[in-house]
């Protein structure tokens, strides 16, 4: 194992409420909101080493450490953030926060509109990338954070560390995208669908509001994050993990479960089922459909990523299906174009897109690596 | 275009009905059954050119031609099926087999049982490619067909034709199977997984038994639908299809239609979600997910194929990526280790798995090719 062991120990989440109107890409604005977030290690006398930890669809705040009430459920990232691990606590202030719109203390869909008194639910309005980037650059001005070292994060997260980058370009030293896209393709847009299909068309979502219904579209979030998990593996890994073990070594010839893929799907549906927000999950896949920073411009990466003047850190994973190496590949073509520091590590992994939430010694070679030389420019 | 113009033109479907019980893979039986056929073409004096086609998820005993009420809707594969055509219905006398537990005609879940005088339902016992085989037969029996030209198949279909060589090897000249596996992977598993899971818990499927709720089970047939639909395009061919390409130019801000995939999935899902029964689509994907011939020879598919007598045609799809080329390499490899002939054609086409569909120039020629040197022995 690359990683030290060292925790950031029992953590204490915190509210960050902001009161002025924030105006969406939408047109809408909302008028005020309250950021979900953590935040370990020290941030040095000139404020130089921040680094912003950005999540991607069903994540939170929730990076490193534990909390006290639930000590055997480390962060999401935490093997890769704290002491000694290759983004240090030691030597960086690493801030996770929950995007607006999530439902891990956020403001978002479940949380009371001020006008009505009521939650949200269906009214809450569709989010971007760029918006969530929006919402963040407050974070760091309330801080006191002129300029993150760096700004990281996996898939959706890659998104919105990249657009850190064109939003912001002044406020970002370095970029860290792991396992992301510049853009979703039509397979990716394809899944997010049939995913918000069977939340929507699950009786107990209501349009949305749901909660004064007092239900939860379950089935439908079940079917939702089964999909999900089927992309995040790749089919090697499925193969090596499952294959086609079964529960009893005879077909028992009915459709329970038979096979321990089926056991392994239905445990990860039944779980997010009981936790995550339908409509969170409706919203954060449409800010994924809609990334694409260069829309507006023709389609063209280059012209997209013109503004940018941090440094890069690109990241890919073999068997990842869900994001391929290519379409980092587009990323690191683009930056080279515009002619930014990158660079690029194309990692030989087996298990698929989830590659860049564990603890591979490559990887998480590379990522040291890479944080290590920012420190020395502290 | 390789194929011939020619239609078979109008054709009737007949129901064969079977009246001695059926003993099943899973140790019940079933008293008596039908199953709806049709046929194209002339039975030799002989009975040597005959060829039976066989079909996968959601198709029928309709292979070719239309039928006088609907002149619009020419069968699954009219394209391959016909005067001229690579399977020439001028040489060979070619017979379209509606599956045991099908939806369109043979008797199935939606079929009255005998027994209690209302549909089975839940109660239509699950069935495998084996026994689908094994009512085959006696169809061949009924026909005067002692040995099939050729079994044919792609996909599951492709399943049926190489069982017909496992289980009745002097039954069968040649095996046509087109984008087939000698089994399902996990992954392959877990997406009939997830369609089956939106089927059983949408409310409107009461436990299957749906039909005496006077209910359909759309939602989850739709969602089964959507999700059977990616994976039968292949990425590359949605990216062209479909890529981005949006219904209004700018983002509105909702969950209703942005991406022209969304449109081309909802539509899909809603036409099949009208036509076939919930039911057979989860008896179906059993059947895909057990058949597995080398099961009881520890996964020897060298073993389970020992008993072959035929010679084979295989070919896969290099975008497949539901039955990637690599399994039909698994099914030569065994073949040539068991000595039988086989021809291998891995076609360069864009269309994933739902290539075998197709009029493809390259895949049709080396099927004509393969049925013209069949008429040469007849």
């Amino acid at each position: 194992m690359d990683s030290g062991t060292g925790s950031v120990g029992v953590v204490t989440p915190q509210v960050i409420r902001f009161n002025s109107p924030l105006k969406l890409s939408s047109g809408a604005s909302i008028d005020g909101y309250s950021l979900m977030i953590e935040a370990y290690g020290k941030l040095n006398v000139d404020h130089t080493n921040a680094v912003l930890i950005c999540h991607a669809l069903n994540a939170s705040h929730h990076v490193a450490g534990v909390h006290a009430e639930d000590p055997s459920v480390p962060g999401w990232w935490d093997n890769m953030v704290g002491p000694g691990k290759p983004v240090d606590t030691d030597r960086f202030f690493v801030v996770g926060v929950n995007n607006l719109g999530s439902c891990f203390g956020s403001t978002g869909p479940m949380s009371l509109d001020p006008a009505s008194g009521r939650p949200y639910g269906a009214s809450f309005p569709v989010v971007t990338v760029e918006d969530w980037v929006n919402a963040q650059v407050r974070l760091a001005d309330m801080l006191g954070i002129k300029r993150w070292a760096a700004v990281m994060g996996g898939s959706l997260g890659g998104m919105q560390a990249l657009s850190w980058t064109i939003q912001y370009p002044e406020r970002i030293a370095h970029c860290v995208a792991i396992a992301s896209a510049p853009k979703l393709s039509a397979q990716n847009i394809a899944f997010n669908e049939v995913a918000r299909t069977a939340i929507r068309s699950d009786p107990d979502f209501h349009g949305g509001d749901y909660y004064a219904h007092a239900t939860v579209p379950k089935r439908g979030l079940r079917v939702a994050r089964m999909i999900g998990h089927i992309t995040y593996l790749s089919g090697e890994d499925m193969a090596e993990k499952f294959g086609r073990a079964m529960r009893e070594a005879d077909y028992q010839f009915h459709y329970e479960i038979e096979f321990e893929v089926e056991r392994y799907l239905r445990y990860q549906g039944d779980k997010f089922s009981e936790y995550f927000d339908a409509n969170t999950y409706l919203l954060i896949t449409r800010a994924l459909d809609y990334f694409d920073p260069a829309k507006e411009l023709g389609g063209d990466l280059v012209a997209a990523l013109a503004p940018a003047r941090a440094k890069f850190l690109i990241g890919a994973f073999t068997t990842d299906w869900r994001f391929p190496p290519a379409r980092s590949r587009e990323i690191v073509e683009a930056l080279i174009d515009n002619g930014l520091d990158v660079v690029y590590a194309e990692i030989d992994a087996p298990h698929g897109h989830d590659a860049f939430l564990l603890d591979d010694f490559r990887y998480h070679r590379v990522v040291r690596a890479y944080f290590d030389n920012i420190a020395q420019t502290l």
